[in-house]
């Protein structure tokens, strides 16, 4: 699955552009975030997504989990949100 | 609906099981988040909520979105998650 990785500096619109195209050509679309600045982008990026697609009738979930990812060599728990289609 | 207000100093085990709660008596419910701090804590929470009621079947999805709300008289732009099972 493709990983989109937002930061607390990332656009919400340009990251639900890129949602949504990913959801288009792959049907399912991973959101990664990790603290607490990138999390608010990463929901705000969906919401923006949701009004990019609902025109075309794709209505997007999401389902938030956490990951572990490695940063500089330490580990980090991310925030994930799997976004498709309901 | 019933509305679940979180703020960055909410800690997400409490919020989930407030979800997890509001789920299973009315089968849905929203939580409204303020700032980015706030954001996050939502976000964690759902996910932290989704441990909860996965045991009983029950896989909980979120529809992220926006909602202008009224704080000390000023307008302000909360998140808002609906949360409820796919």
């Amino acid at each position: 699955m493709e990983i989109l990785k937002v930061s607390s500096s990332s656009r919400p619109t340009s990251v639900a552009g890129a949602i949504a195209g990913v959801v288009r050509e792959q049907g399912i679309v991973e959101v990664q975030a990790v603290g607490a600045g990138a999390a608010n982008q990463a929901i705000k990026s969906v919401a923006v997504a949701r009004g990019y697609l609902a025109p075309a009738g794709v209505d997007l979930i999401c389902t938030p989990g956490f990951t572990e990812i490695e940063i500089d060599g330490q580990e980090r728990t991310a925030v994930r949100l799997i976004v498709e289609p309901r």
